[in-house]
């Protein structure tokens, strides 16, 4: 099965979550908008009238004739068949609790910058940013990684299930990479609260496939477009 | 089966969209928490040093020897076995992407009165939440409820899937009945736009164990601790 990849072209954003999972697993897949020529090709995705399962929003997945939004959702999807989930409903639920954590993560670390509107742009809402960053820095992130730290202590680690890797730890190894993007300071004085989670994240960032695509044009730079920014003032 | 819900016992909260498809499928459960002498019950359950699937958050659901947490897994999990939900992988997910597009907009609405932080007083940030309130109005919310709009034009309606309810619908129902709570200036003008979503609400409301549940003293009345807020500062 060629898959199809749905998502912004130029930022890693929640598409990564995806794109990890893929190329961890070698999968057959296109990414579409990236082809040159193809780049209006979400909009015409988004706004396909004879769609009857639209996405609210990128990153989308069409798989035969699945068309799959959300990023939970197209992991939760693909886990079993990239041999990134086990199969039994009870692992599968709780891998897909942990990914939602995740996204429910992803979606704070974002307001960091934008907690106002992701319609203005960051200098229209730095007060604000700064004061969201401040409480974020104090209790959602020590939150957010504190209980990622201790999933993988109840596992036995190395990693989120315990041996084997699952799409969850790829996803915890870009969350980490992510901070360490944009609150490099922060996350300095951090890390050595969670050591499990670097160590993942350097496991993780060492498998074959994922090091390849991290040293390929595949891989987009991190950016001040994307989830992950990188603004001084929200890192002291 | 008899299922046992774990969620705060004074607000509808997150729990809510549990709480309405236990209640529309005449499911036998135990809102634990709101049991005399188990108020302690959620931290007990979130402090079990010995649990190896730790949920994040409430809501939690113990289903034998599971323990389930996140609403929309919970859902998930739930659906087929309620008869809310239909068996199919394709169409499951695709009710699982709704779900999960309504979690993003529970967010949303969640932010618009605590943009900063839900560790700080509404009073402390009401500068940024009148500013998130008003770009909340003018972009998100008719973003997400024309696009819930959309999909009941698509599937035919009344109901996300067409001709069969699902626990899509009861938390559109929700969403609906909580927009209106907190927002009644705004929701009065912006009614007429949504008119499948509306009618929608009021079919749902009138289902017999709904109708039986929203009169009980089971269901908790609407108030400022919860997702949906009256601040009439933010409802111009």
């Amino acid at each position: 099965m060629r898959y199809e990849l749905y998502y912004w072209p130029t930022i890693q954003g929640r598409g990564e979550f995806v794109r990890l999972a893929l190329e961890e697993a070698g999968a057959d897949y296109v990414d579409v908008a990236r082809k040159r020529a193809a780049r209006d090709a979400i909009t015409t995705l988004l706004d396909r009238k004879a769609e009857k399962h639209p996405p609210f929003a990128p990153p989308a997945l069409k798989a035969g004739k699945l068309v799959i939004a959300q990023t939970a959702n197209i992991l939760l999807y693909l886990g079993p068949r990239l041999k990134l989930a086990p199969k039994g409903e009870g692992e599968r639920l709780w891998l897909h609790q942990l990914q939602l954590t995740i996204a429910d993560f992803v979606k704070e670390i974002h307001d960091t910058h934008h907690p106002i509107s992701s319609q203005l742009y960051f200098e229209d809402q730095i007060e604000a940013a700064k004061a969201n960053a401040k409480q974020f820095w104090r209790y959602r992130a020590p939150k957010f990684l504190g209980y990622f730290e201790t999933v993988l202590t109840r596992s036995g680690g190395p990693y989120a299930l315990g041996r084997r890797l699952s799409y969850v730890d790829l996803s915890l190894f870009q969350i980490v990479a992510g901070l360490r993007y944009a609150f490099p300071r922060r996350m300095k004085r951090f890390e050595k609260r969670i050591p499990r989670l670097i160590a993942l994240h350097d496991r993780v960032a060492k498998r074959l496939r994922i090091a390849a695509y991290l040293g390929s044009s595949r891989r987009i730079a991190f950016n001040e477009w994307g989830i992950f920014r990188r603004y001084p003032e929200l890192d002291r």
